[in-house]
């Protein structure tokens, strides 16, 4: 269980620094900056890489929305839920913590919303709560049917982490605009508590709607696609 | 049947949701936008995603001249071909329902194009309607010649959902400016609905170029290339 | 043979079509255009998903320079040499008419370059011949390392595609200002023959350096590294 | 012996070429410049192709702290550690010689930075020591976290090339602001001797942090993750 807990602990610490990271550090530097694909890009691999390393010890989660679905999907046991949760939700901490660190490092540095998320006047485009709500619901809804699916014992073995990055890079290539994208409650929280903004007060939607949206892909697989024999 | 229909739904919903929903509302974001890059990394990863998460349950089409040109190349059943269909329009058509109901969340947000196909005026670059038949034509045959490759019993196992998802990737890295890329009627279909523009009056060359393109892929493959034993 | 040679012939097309189509139509346009790492991946993305395709037919090599370093390497026989190099020259040649007819369909708009390779004047940035030379040739013999080293008996099976396309990605990151990127002669010769600069003048470079350089890369590795039993 | 030295040579030569080669000639090009993130996928691409292509020869390490923290992790003989560190320093210095030569072919040239690591004013967004310190040591650590990982005996077969070589691009998404990102003590060296700026200066921080960050990777691996039987 250790060593599961560490998997889980150093995953959620790697998707935050370097997803979040590529946020804070390189999205808007002049000229060459890598933007909104460059950001998406970092978080699928830091899922992928981190999927390869440790997935076979933990399953790869790194995400409290994820182990849920899981638990719902018949993947994994409820017994494990609130350790797993605990783990990546003090991994992302950590990695925030680091992250926060670096950053101050740059002269005239400032935390502003460290690639938090929001909605409302903290949504990157001003998308308000019920579009915020839609869209992580929906995102984390696809998100739990590719982890069920290319995890399935049908599916082309060892491709899965691919499926699975790569289809996070896909979910912040639609909703970094509409919510700074989370479908993960463990990055939420980690960079909410060091936002300068209001970020820490709509902590909550990041919770609420991707454990919606994974409960709701899980019940989608089970009910209408799952082949498990 | 209910769960190969569920996949194709499903699997088109991502595919106009996740491809269409980068367009609409993270292509142009100021400064940080993702770009025709962004866009066709997106289109990609929604079919390499769902291939690998339903591929091995409905074959993994999601667009209706994918299903034509397998059934002329003797991989997919002429009585499932209309059923597919269905399912892949009515996927494609309920993706972009909510993806309306996300954007309108935005302030001061209108449809416009809303991610749709067109030529002449309604093509991105100006290019009129032979050079976005030849283009759709010539594209979509491709597409067919890859996906009948990469999952023939010689090709090597389990990789085909990288070739044909990035396959998708690069044949919009061409010719968004031509069309916005359609080479899918079913997606084509899904937002020209919305579009505020004269999309719907130009749709029936998303369909028409498509399902040539695919029908000469498949006979180009059977023909020339196959070495189906 | 015909099968082989068809293999050829369309592998090629694509490259050409998806190549150089990105780069005339898709690079420069007006705020969202792909950019030079847009064309890269569409490269590297035309050589993937087609060796995916048709490499378990003709080997997949879509580049005279390629066909000529297997065979100094022993992995392909010197009797197919020169129909491979017709039909790769036809196929590239097919592409860039098809190419020409689409983009002659936007308004206003001139063939200029056409995507095709140069230095000195026509060098993206001005570059002379003599590191236009050396360019090529380094690039173009770590692209037949890699293509030895990754189909060699004792790489891991299936993954030639991912590491040859992604390698000529790379080497078009790095070199398209250099001499707009050949490594493969059938490209060059294909569009320079459509460009309305002095291309076609210089394409002797673009078939001396490749030819070249894929020489002392299938010697490099016959000599230092392989591991062929 | 010889061959795993040729193929450490040729593959940290290739990453610097590939590398730094990317972003000393195209980076910065005018409007259609590859930007960092073009840059974090040409490193990246580096080694995954080399890795497909000589990594079943020498192990793929193409870094001498890598090679320092397979040795801690029981992966690789301390006997062979200097000879693979002299291998990948001068296959590097090679690479930095063909890439000076290659540009300065273009008008008007200066080597300036020739894409060296520093901090400080040497840091691309003026970070301070601490922060590259910190920066090097925690991206190297999870570094050899995923080598580790990705290529143990319970990790799918074939895929840590691609976990590797994306795990590059990722480190350099996150940190090129801060250092340029080394992550490489072979990269660094090769390059700061053709700055025309302090960067040589510095060099010593681009091998403490690195080894230091391999270090602790390999003994967090052992410690608290290792599933080897």
């Amino acid at each position: 269980m250790i060593k599961k807990l560490s998997a889980e602990f150093f995953g959620t610490f790697w998707l935050v620094f370097g997803g979040c990271g590529s946020a804070v550090l390189a999205a808007g530097f002049p000229d060459l900056g890598i933007g909104f694909v460059g950001v998406s890009i970092a978080f699928g691999l830091t899922v992928m890489t981190m999927a390869y390393a440790v997935g076979h010890i933990s399953g790869g989660h790194f995400n409290p929305a994820v182990s849920l679905g899981l638990a719902l999907g018949g993947r994994f046991g409820w017994g494990e839920l609130l350790p797993y949760w605990a783990a990546q939700v003090v991994g992302g901490f950590a990695a925030a913590v680091v992250l926060f660190l670096i950053a101050s490092g740059a002269p005239d540095w400032t935390a502003g919303g460290f690639a938090s998320n929001g909605y409302g006047t903290l949504s990157p485009g001003g998308y308000g709560m019920v579009a915020a709500l839609l869209a992580e619901i929906v995102l984390t809804a696809a998100f739990l049917i590719i982890i069920l699916g290319s995890t399935s014992a049908r599916a082309p073995a060892g491709f899965a982490p691919i499926a699975i990055g790569l289809g996070l890079t896909l979910i912040h290539l639609v909703s970094i605009p509409v919510t700074n994208t989370s479908v993960n409650p463990a990055r939420s929280t980690a960079v909410a508590v060091f936002a300068e903004t209001g970020a820490l007060g709509q902590l909550w939607l990041f919770w609420v709607a991707p454990l919606i949206g994974a409960a709701i892909g899980a019940l989608i697989w089970k009910a209408l696609l799952s082949d498990d024999a």
